[in-house]
């Protein structure tokens, strides 16, 4: 069973989830710079939802370039990660329109970790039917970033009650680490 | 006729269908957790119809991963198919808001027997273009899901107006039953 | 230059158009089946839409078919042709919520006109850059559905401000001689 | 790594950025022709950013097609071109709900200026992992056009404080230039 339909739709679908969070930004109704400070927190919101989803899908590009065969249960694992990241668009919007308030972070938070946890069961997935020295295996590696991730996630949904801005540093903090190229695979692939 | 823009379109429509259902998520004004839990029936409505337009996915692109060629009338079968799904973001709006009430509980299984039927046509007239010892006709076999679904749907349509919960635990039960892999294409395939 | 990113840049955009139409389905508050009432003209001018538009996939589909090569020339006029395609969930709006009364009717035929001359625009762009006896050349032939529509469309549209209802009629027959389906590329590739 | 998923993906951002912008032109309650008179400004903005990102697309095409290869640092560049796009609905309507006034006339250029840079960004990360006698090289060559625009929105975006119409005839004007068809590409894959 080949991968192409399988990235096609995850392309689709992302493509969505990335696009269609910015009609979260309602258009003021007035004219004025002064009209854009109340949409500003939901645009910081949104530029934040864009990396984290412009991360999903670079690291699901990177990881299907070594994937050598799909089945239907890794099809069902891709699906779940997509449930995970439909859900940004509503907790972007709800995180952006209460001013980063303690609530909604920290449900922005379990989202992430969601996302996270159904990454990992999608790698999972697709290492059972790959072997042990597959290209696959070699470059996933001890997924370092990703365990390290779902660690601060597990610190910042309880700490959004205490310090929100905080927990929100921690997430940017995340983004930021996986901003920094994940050479893993590339260099596995020059090898 | 080749079939991959038949893929890349039903990839495309059944992503957007997937996606835009989320956003009938209507952000809450507040940022309590109790503000959430008026959206909740709209989001359990949400996961059946995730998981339902899912398997949708899944089965076609397990079907179209069998299919030789295709013709003008399987395109409209297709077309069909798509236009059934592209009802499921109302009739799961309209269900989740009125908290899984009989008549739109009633309306949902109408919209998934539709889907059922147009996807039994399209694999119909595929088979109608295929020899009878075709990957195709092998791996499809008596479609006994297929033909179970429908049933149970006739089932639970009326019986959502003396119980909507127990009609939805029919749909659910397809949805469970759909999830077990359906090896037959696969191994078809392998053999 | 390849027609590929071209086809899937077109699958994306119909398959948009034709799934944010069921947007304009306005979820009901209500959860009797006569709440459906009001939203009944929205939903047939949805069909009616639903058709069109898969109809102009279908043919786009066959025409790149036999295509070799496309130009610059070849994506702005298929450009052209998609942005008469984007206005139609608008129209097809305004007509199902004001019940096919005459202007908006009128309004419908004239986007379908628009999106029938792009289409033609778009074939002669591609007879320019193939040769006379090219399979493209072969299988466009006289376009003689094409042109009927035009005029079909020309007539509806004045008509639509003595008789809405006989518009709407005349926009069924093109879509239904449309329907029929259309073997000049399929006989012409199979020869 | 293939650039294959990257065109995918970016043509799936793209196709859904130039069609939710119909969104924004809200179907009249009435039925008359006035009706449209308020939404007019709306649908002229809309045409203007049709345009704009119907240009990005068929120059990302042309640009692609004589890439080599692509890398961690080139999805980023292009994710982050995405993201100025992404805006473009947004300050699409908001320059037309507001007739175009001076703000919504700045903003919208201000966007367009970060797409320019964006999309020069992108370039030059291809440039710098391709030979300098690669056919990327080649046919970029001074990329006057690109250096031109830029220049035209800086001027654009303070004379919107004095003349908006000015200004607006300078995004027009900067569209007309990319329209005239760019032959680099096409010429420098033909050699």
């Amino acid at each position: 069973m080949s991968r192409s339909r399988m990235e096609a739709f995850s392309d689709g679908v992302i493509a969505i989830i990335i696009t269609i969070m910015v009609l979260e930004l309602k258009v003021p109704h007035d004219a004025s710079w002064r009209s854009l400070v109340p949409i500003a927190p939901v645009f910081l919101s949104y530029v934040l939802s864009f990396v984290f989803v412009g991360i999903y899908w670079s690291n699901h590009h990177h990881l299907l370039q070594v994937v050598e065969r799909v089945n239907g249960g890794v099809l069902w694992a891709n699906l779940h990660l997509l449930f995970w990241l439909s859900l940004t668009p509503f907790v972007t919007a709800w995180m952006g329109e209460n001013k980063f308030a303690a609530v909604p972070v920290s449900l922005y938070g379990g989202v992430l970790l969601g996302a996270a946890i159904a990454y990992f069961i999608l790698a999972r997935s697709l290492l059972a039917i790959h072997a042990p020295d597959s290209l696959l295996a070699t470059a996933l590696g001890a997924d370092f970033k990703g365990k390290i991730s779902m660690m601060i996630y597990l610190v910042a949904i309880p700490l959004a009650f205490v310090r929100p801005w905080l927990a929100c540093l921690l997430y940017v903090l995340v983004a930021v680490m996986w901003l920094v190229p994940d050479r893993r695979i590339e260099k596995t692939i020059a090898r």
